[in-house]
């Protein structure tokens, strides 16, 4: 329906599902989804995203500009990772125009009612500033990403962001974060799953892994995923998005 | 395949999924999501819709022209509420002319082999009365939507018409039907699942709801809504599209 | 994010999804799937396929043009069986022209990184030779699907191709294999499934069967289905993709 009410407003409108399956109410997994795709947007693009389980009370449905793309959704931390990877606001308004709202029959469908209606506007020229009343950017609320951390004896705390359909773990954690600590591609780093050491070599492709081995691989984000060669890694070592893994490198000692 | 086959006669084509989640053979489960829908579709959108278990039988196929716009399916009860909710229809034609329909190697696909061709050649300008027969509009198989009943105490005995992906469940109740009775923005209502009743508060949005408390809530179509907060009451309370549920106001007595 | 990488390039591109729902690394379910779409596809259409338990190794990223079509792929099989279905190829290019790749942050992401990129400048008026080296189109890998065999006493080794939503299954068997052993429409056969024997009849659509009766069907893609009314006969039968199954024609006998 969302799409309808946008071709409404702009019929030459193209359409580009980033995603359905956030888990319900899940917004940091949301954030983390926007950000591995804004990236990859075309100059233009318009974000419409919903993860909104304040829908209804008080908090804010806005508009964020940003140098080449625009976002849409809840002020409520699904927005700002992604604004911030692609270089920040550079202007904020907040959807509070109720001329351009669709009228709800009952309580409103933020996707359907607002956000909607402006990305059709915005797709057919009309300003972000006609929409509501500009904001300030810098009081956007923060996205609640986890970042690594390093221990005292040399371990990383990590987490997995992100399961692929594969099975395969992402983690929050970078190859040059396991590089400053002494790991080597092509090396072996111990994983601790819930108690549990296991040894994981880091490879180049998932096709390098033996069969059952567990593996590091820098996956296509830049990421090191977790992943076991055409088998589910997070099936077999009971891993889900919010896991806590611990990573220790060569000569670290586990915390 | 069905997309393919329009966009080979109306090459500049825009789609909309409106859902690919009706059950199988579910004929009422996609008339309601049509009925849901239609309002928000834009002046000369063209709807094909295929829940079709009489698929290869005699029931017809058909293109009903309505003010704003033309839907296309089988003539099962899947179309009608949709086309009254939208005023009615101006012309019905049994898509008859097997000149535009596809060859089938086999049994018949009616949405590959009938309607998409359909779909592409009016999107492309051809009027709908050369696709076959116009009929008579009274003749359309009536869907078969049920509708509350007031009960001789004063009860409400309702149905489940909706289960959303958050499990917030609606019911073929709106909130006059409720006020009517007695009930109160802000009071609460006896309802019975069954046969074990519980009380469920009337609120505006679901982030009014305690934790655990089931509550009412009139939704985004207007109806109203049986839901937790943040959970899923269809799960908590062992609600599915099409089950009973009996409302009884303050006052009412239950049946 | 393959949508959003072909739209930077080719903002006029419009998309049709073919599935999103084959198996991971089931590059036969792949396959199969492009078989049966690619005759509906409008002259001109671009595909991209990817099904690629071989991300980052040696095997190539082909664009294979046909006659109204342009596949692209990974050479393991996918697109084979699809080129041959519409006649062959008449140009392969093996996608090495890095200049249009995408630079990956870790594991290269064929489809959004190469693929993707490729149908862009292709639907944008880029000739397929200046994306790589063409190459042998006899090179191709071949598909591996599996066709029937007939046994000594007459039967019918056969293989499910595909169970459908409704939980119909598609055989590798199309009517005529089943003629020429002697089985006639509306005649029955007898299936053999795991060592039990069953009889079907051969009908002409769905709801000719009888409540629980195992029926053939000629279904909307020419070859034989088993199915039952409005029930799955994948779930009652123990059938899935790869489910072997035996026919035996009147007359025949059971190998």
């Amino acid at each position: 329906m969302c799409k309808a009410v946008v071709l409404g407003a702009a019929p030459d409108a193209r359409f580009v599902d980033l995603t359905h399956e956030v888990p319900a109410h899940d917004v940091k997994a949301g954030a983390l989804a926007l950000v591995r795709a804004v990236q990859y947007l075309p100059a233009g693009a318009i974000v419409l995203a919903v993860v909104d389980p304040g829908v209804g009370t008080e908090r804010r449905l806005l508009g964020v500009e940003c140098e080449h793309v625009t976002l849409l959704g809840p002020d409520n931390g699904l927005l700002a990772p992604a604004v911030a990877m692609i270089g920040g606001a550079r202007r904020v308004v907040s959807l509070t125009n109720e001329d351009f709202h669709l009228p709800a029959p009952g309580a409103t469908f933020a996707g359907r009612d607002v956000l909607a209606p402006a990305v059709g506007l915005l797709a057919s020229g009309t300003d972000l500033a006609d929409l509501g009343d500009t904001v300030d950017a810098a009081g956007l609320v923060p996205g609640l990403l986890s970042l690594p951390q390093v221990e005292d004896g040399g371990a990383i705390s990590a987490e997995v962001w992100w399961v692929d359909r594969f099975g395969n773990c992402q983690l929050n954690v970078g190859p040059d974060d396991l590089e400053s600590l002494g790991a080597k591609p092509g090396g072996t780093v111990e994983v601790h799953i819930r108690g549990t050491a296991r040894s994981a070599r880091w490879v180049t492709t998932y096709a390098d892994a033996k069969p059952s081995e567990l593996v590091f691989v820098v996956d296509s984000y830049g990421l090191l995923s977790l992943a076991l060669d055409r088998r589910s890694a997070a099936d077999e070592h009971g891993l889900h998005t919010g896991s806590a893994v611990v990573l220790v490198p060569p000569g670290a000692t586990a915390p």
